[in-house]
């Protein structure tokens, strides 16, 4: 996503066609020296659009480098990055949520049952709207606002992150809760909260990853 | 960061000790058969812990991955991936500004003045605050509860992306408005709004280059 310049994008159209290709043969259908062509070929190969070989020349590297990102990008799961979620009882009042929301600074709110097991998520928005309207938040608990069952987007300790960046995207939903599964006597489905994958965690991932901070592969 | 089986690790601790090292070698080392390690080098090789050279051998290759993804990541510009925000006046009521952030289903409002120029920046953590207090938000301008100049972290077009995204981190904001500075003829700095980064961006980028769906290099 560097700006080359005109020249630049002539080498990479040489490259991609004739590649491997030498600076000396660039050069000549260039119809410039091999000197001048020199800082053009150094910038091309630092930002990774080109690889020298010595002996060998200049080969096209796009797909190389993008298979790299997507490789590493893959590598981590859910565990890996999760952060701590707020979580209250369904009996909370909105008021309650709110104070917590700002105390804890966050995002969103959890909603457990008495058994502790999932039962909600609450957003700013959806605060947002119980403030507006006529509601007195103090008496009246977080569970008449907030998404219920079928319709929370979780994940899992072992899904990639990847996967749970898709889902806040494409669901457009700042976070997601991690959740293990159990099944009930009932054999039902219940859902036990062990973390939290937001918007936040992606951009710190995203920093990490850029300024090197990540500890492991 | 898959998770290793206890060989794989003992073969990482090998390859980073004695690398170059050949497969024969390796499995001598750790008394098995080269056909027994051969899945464990294919897993290595293909998650990018190890790089297999012909007629070489096996070398460790955490600090080539991760210098490509830094440089990677370091090319993405500002330009490159801004949204287009939702700007109101400063004498738009609260009221109104808490629609348009349902309508436009955005999650930070840029505040302007008469000229255009920027003044404000209001999050929904900022409306909620609003909201719960005594306010008649249906009279009260925007700019009341705004924050202010000097108090807005902003981004410009030709940052990288990876620098806003640290802004976001580090200030703990939920966006940054891109704008293009002025010297008025009062000496005094304006700033024009001409795009937003947010954290959805941001999720947006990181799974357009984990899915390998970003144009470009």
């Amino acid at each position: 996503m560097i700006e080359l310049t005109e020249r630049q994008e002539k080498i990479l159209e040489i490259v991609k066609k004739y590649g491997p290709i030498t600076g000396e043969n660039i050069a000549e259908m260039l119809n410039v020296t091999r000197a001048a062509l020199r800082p053009d070929l150094a910038v091309l190969t630092m930002s990774g659009y080109l690889e020298a070989k010595p002996r060998v020349g200049y080969t096209f590297r796009n797909g190389a480098v993008e298979n790299e990102i997507r490789k590493i990008l893959n590598r981590y799961r859910v565990r890996d990055v999760k952060s701590v979620p707020v979580v209250v009882k369904e009996t909370c009042s909105i008021y309650d949520a709110i104070v917590a929301l700002f105390t804890e600074d966050t995002g969103s709110i959890y909603v457990v049952d008495e058994d502790n097991f999932l039962t909600g998520v609450v957003s700013r928005k959806d605060f947002l709207k119980a403030t507006l309207g006529q509601m007195d938040i103090n008496k009246i608990p977080i569970s008449v606002i907030m998404t219920r069952m079928p319709n929370i987007i979780t994940t899992t300790l072992d899904e990639t992150v990847v996967e749970a960046v898709r889902k806040i995207v494409e669901h457009e939903v700042d976070s997601l809760p991690v959740v293990k599964c159990f099944i009930d006597e009932n054999n039902e489905e219940k859902l036990q909260v062990v973390g939290k994958i937001s918007k936040t965690t992606i951009a710190r991932l995203f920093l990490d990853l850029a300024m090197k901070r990540f500890e492991g592969v």
